[in-house]
């Protein structure tokens, strides 16, 4: 059978660990569980265009968190739960009580006696977003080894302030599929690179997701964006690791051109400098509304200063042959048309749009298989029972 | 078995072009199409009053996109989803980006990975609801060509500035159960006609929906409006040709009496003038608050006007015997009881009421016969295997 | 099987009454419905432990509507509706047409076409709450009759100013499950008592539900409240009937070291006075918020006096040998931890955490059954039939 593909594949491959546990950031993955991940979400993927049921799940609930306004990554979640049998039930912090300390133990635990997963997106401050998830883990763990809760439902980091795993794998997976399989991306040169944006304060999870991920797999990562926007120091130190760990390399520089150049795959995007927020993180701690709006106002002249960092066809022109595959997370700053200038110029994004909108596509398969691959004992065996079960997900 | 007289019903018509469609206008399809829903809504309900589980989906996604606030439609489209499989998904516009242009395709692509079916409300502005939906609907058959998503989401109209599909089909089905036929229709006589409210701005939809639909089947339909309150001309354009050939009649007065008069059906209830609903989208558009609140104030001294236009005792007494069918999409205004002086009187309202709650319970199997001959291929052969399959949908 | 210890069980209670019936009261209930609600309970999770479905609807759903925030409830009745497979739909009012009068009647039907429950939480206003539950129910019961709804959708009270039901059984199944038995609740001693928060107006349907609840098992039952905190009277006088009834005591007393004292279990918490609630609820009607930020200050001015109501360490040492078992309806107020001065202090609300959070777990299953007794018609045939057809819940 055709899933027997898949099945062959995950054997050769060591992810037990992952089992009853959750997923916060890649780099706390071996590269063997990363590639569980892509294998899984091939599979579902294969189910859903063979019309064959993934649903592991006759009932259950799948909690979601979202801290933050939320459209992609709140339908993939939906997307990903529905496909395996769960109904998502949102935890909407207006109407409940979590907060800090002693209540996110309890919350957690209130929600979750029916719980078999909790994804949250929590990422707008630093320091927080990772903290709150691994409470929140903590929380059911013990509320599963109390006998408070019946299953122990595992934690999906939808976004946070270091990682934003859903994304980066589902960009890897695009990239995989690009490139027709891991083992051709050895030596690639993928530019992760700043970009103008008329707005200020978009996440780091991002830059660092990708940084941190794509540097496992033997490839060059260059990291470029202007004086003043760095990243999060400890994920610079993880990519550099990896790199070295995975025969790749990982450089940081403040051209946008010299990152492009003869670059592969190129990301440019913008985002906030690490210590702008840091420091507006304080300044919300202090509820200090005067010192955000200067804050505001100085990263806005801070950006205006970096213009040029928009990916135009000229840009393009410095890449591999001139044919590097563009990447966005999207909604993407496109100027002249979401605004005056943007992160990138309109006739790139539209020569990209199909491949960006399946790089998209990936996000809800590879949501779906993290919950896999949490919930079942032998993955193996269960994709074996839905291709063998053979229920069709639409009888029309 | 009960199942084949539907199946039956269905051989004797066409409506191949309905599979992988949309559903817009009722005047965009041939009368075997509507027909087509009356058979399917009814055959769901005999599957459902025999407990017959009508699930065609085991998982998957129904997106719902309320741009105004709604109760009934919004139930409505969630009891149609659940009755054949599908999971709601709100698409709240307060957490996402959906807005104009570009934007829009790129979302419709992103919530619809795994989605089914659309569900689109959108009324308030005219010249805008048609349109989006439009887009909507072009830019997820463009994604399923690009092989960006796996499945055609299709959509359905669940109202917008020129029509109220789903409205209009549910009365309509209230009148061929009523009047026990389409058969016995021809000739029959309709009063689409205005009613004073206390409010103003009510959506045209409602009557531009019943006299575009009611025409096609031979029988006479009065509109009635005090001068000024005009519908959009296009929808009477529609509703005289569709009379003409269905060998019906089109009038339009500008006296609720004469629209009475041995009428077998009433539909008194409020609406804007179109003239007016154009000046105020133009209003909103420039953010004009002052103009609009003039604007509100000159409709309601307009409105004032026409107090006289209640569906009273005495003006039910011009109809056939007396004993027409009184119709409402609901909530009405009722005088003296939901306001001081309104759309009818009490005693009309309350004799009627056991027969205006059937009919708006004809809408959630409306919705789900649209979604049903929209995603299945052979609807027979389907409708066929749900009464054969004879799964319970309640087995307590 | 072990199925049939519950299905014995059952078998020697009559409960017939519940089918197709409401929940509004315990009081309203005869002890073998009760003790049919607790065994559904545990029959329910002795499946879910078991990995075996426990649902009988294959579609359908349940229409929650709640008129205050809730975190706990909220889940527990989404768990429950899940667990027997129906889908959840928020009747959101602030998007709905429900008010007073008419409106009611005609609202539960529109939303009733495809519902099999409807759960509400309405307790904020004195005297309001169980009307508009009855109202609602009537309502639904009249559309059933009426052949408007198809089904009789079942209405469970999720909280209203008298009773809460779904909490106070649930509180009485850990002490059930805690005792070993309702068999060795006789002459057990309970002590409800006011307790101190730095908050007031908390609903006083948890002490009232306790004290007309626990008053059914031959239990003494102990009221304890400063002068000025009086429940409900007529509330009073159910409990000290059931207590005669029962052969146990309901006492009053306002020494909460009195209550305390050899009592078995303890339920300290913070209520508002009913005069001043009722006193409240006439204001909000009036819109006087000027009287209604006086009468805050007020309340919050008598709270002040008692802060020595505090679940001490002290106050726990007056228990029977020191070990009363400590409940809440969760979140409490905590000393120190959640507010500086509260209704426990830490030490005492951390030993009992655990406890805590499996009463917390109890209502899920509670609500469940008692969707179940409404529903089913043999429930335990229904009971038999899910434990022998054996489907897995989860199949990973």
């Amino acid at each position: 059978m055709g899933i027997d593909k898949y099945i062959n594949r995950l054997n050769a491959l060591e992810f037990g660990k992952m089992h009853q546990d959750d997923f916060f950031l890649t780099w706390e993955r071996s590269l063997d569980e990363l590639k569980a991940v892509y294998v899984v979400a091939d599979a579902l993927r294969y189910l859903r265009e063979n019309n064959i049921s993934s649903r592991i799940f006759d009932s259950g609930l799948a909690i979601s968190n979202f801290r933050d306004n939320s459209t992609r990554t709140r339908f993939s979640f939906a997307s990903a739960a529905n496909m395996l049998g769960l109904t998502v039930q949102d935890l909407d912090e207006g109407k409940s009580q979590i907060a800090h300390g002693e209540t996110v133990r309890e919350t957690a635990n209130m929600v979750s006696f029916m719980a078999d997963v909790i994804g949250i997106r929590d990422d707008m401050y630093i320091g927080k977003g990772h903290t709150y998830m691994k409470e929140v883990a903590e929380s059911v763990e013990q509320g599963y080894r109390d006998g408070v809760l019946e299953q122990r439902p595992t934690l999906v980091n939808l976004q946070c302030d270091i990682d934003h795993p859903t994304q980066s794998m589902a960009d890897m997976m695009h990239i995989i599929h690009h490139f027709g399989g891991i083992e051709n991306l050895k030596g690639k040169k993928i530019a992760m690179t700043w970009a103008y944006s008329p707005s200020y304060g978009k996440p780091l999870s991002v830059p660092q997701g990708i940084v941190g991920l794509m540097s496992r797999f033997g490839m060059e990562v260059a990291l470029a964006h202007p004086k003043g926007y760095e990243i999060m120091g400890e994920v610079e130190e993880v990519a550099a690791k990896n790199a070295a760990a995975s025969g790749g390399k990982f450089t940081k520089t403040n051209s946008m051109a010299e990152a492009f150049k003869d670059a592969d795959i190129v990301y440019p995007k913008s985002w906030a400098p690490f210590a702008a927020m840091e420091k507006r993180t304080i300044l919300y701690g202090n509820g200090d509304n005067d010192g955000i709006k200067a804050l505001e106002k100085e990263l806005l002249a801070q950006n205006a200063g970096h213009k040029d960092w928009e990916c135009t066809e000229d840009m393009m022109k410095l890449t591999k042959e001139g044919k590097a595959l563009y990447m966005h997370c999207l909604p993407a700053d496109i100027t002249g048309v979401s605004c005056k200038e943007g992160e990138v110029c309109a006739s790139v994004f539209d020569r990209y749009r199909e491949p960006l909108y399946k790089e998209a596509g990936f996000k809800p398969y590879v949501i779906a298989a993290m919950m896999f691959l949490a919930k079942c004992k032998d993955p193996q065996a269960t994709l074996g029972a839905l291709a063998a079960g053979n229920n069709s997900r639409f009888i029309g």
